[in-house]
């Protein structure tokens, strides 16, 4: 078994898997799962971990932690995809911060082993996958929240600009 | 600037600040946010990082991703506290995973410079912080879901199970 170590400051993990998608190109991968419905993909869990995979099925919904493998340097400060404004990087879910780990919902549409065959996948194809946890509606679905910026980007907008010009002839809710 | 690198199957993170909170003992500490209403705790960011939490105070609710410190030794499979049933470490929240990363919804009330003052902290005090994430309604609030295993443990034993005997003088929330 492979463990995550902590020395002098450091905290080091090792891919659990892979995560594996339509999207090669970063300038065309959707920014959020929300806006990447019919983007199809899996992650592919190596053998050692599938055990833990036990019970997933039951969800209809998961949090990937991945690494960002192709995150340009870190800034601190940028301009994100659904605004023409500079926010704090901390604010945002831009890839070019210090420690470059995404985070995505994800629908998982059936388990077969350990591939977990997903829905709204807005991760890049070979992406490290570092924890896959459950998503629980009493844990994580929070009713009421203040949105910071992202209050001042209409919905339409958001989807618009958030599908960032993938094929939507895969997209069940795209318009004909 | 402090980056991470991948090199030879191994990512390497550092910290970016730490979380300081009241709780001392993992056999008391809540296991969730939504179960912790009323711990009050805080995130100290390095200085270096202070630049990226701008904007961040139009946020109720953040996304914390941190280091289970003291988390044990890799378990597969595991028996969460809210059910008393094995599961696979993966479709629970347990600290005892490959790769030991935690992930708290927390409320943002207030930020103070490069302190940020929270509340519904379930994480352990000196615990390192590795990532900040705004929640964000539109991305994070999945209205339907299925929940797995969770759907067999009724909401008051949630509650119950959940508070992991934390001292309930500070809870608002909490029964006189």
């Amino acid at each position: 078994m492979r463990k995550a170590s902590v020395r002098t400051g450091h905290i080091t993990y090792t891919p659990i898997g892979v995560i594996r998608s339509t999207h090669t190109d970063p300038e065309k991968t959707p920014i959020q799962g929300v806006y990447a419905k019919g983007c199809l993909g899996r992650a592919e869990v190596l053998p050692e971990y599938e055990e833990g995979l036990k019970d997933l099925e039951g969800f209809s919904h998961l949090i990937l932690i991945y690494h960002f493998h192709r995150a340009d340097s870190v800034r601190l400060t940028v301009r994100p995809f659904l605004q023409d404004a500079d926010h704090g990087v901390f604010s945002t879910r831009a890839p070019c911060r210090p420690n470059p780990i995404g985070l995505s919902i994800v629908e998982l549409v059936r388990r077969q082993g350990r591939t977990l065959h997903l829905d709204g996948v807005d991760i890049l194809d070979n992406t490290p996958l570092i924890d896959i946890k459950p998503y629980v509606g009493r844990f994580d679905r929070i009713e009421k929240t203040r949105d910071g910026w992202q209050h001042e980007v209409d919905e339409p907008t958001a989807r618009r600009k958030g599908r960032r010009g993938y094929d939507p002839k895969n997209d069940p809710e795209a318009a004909p």
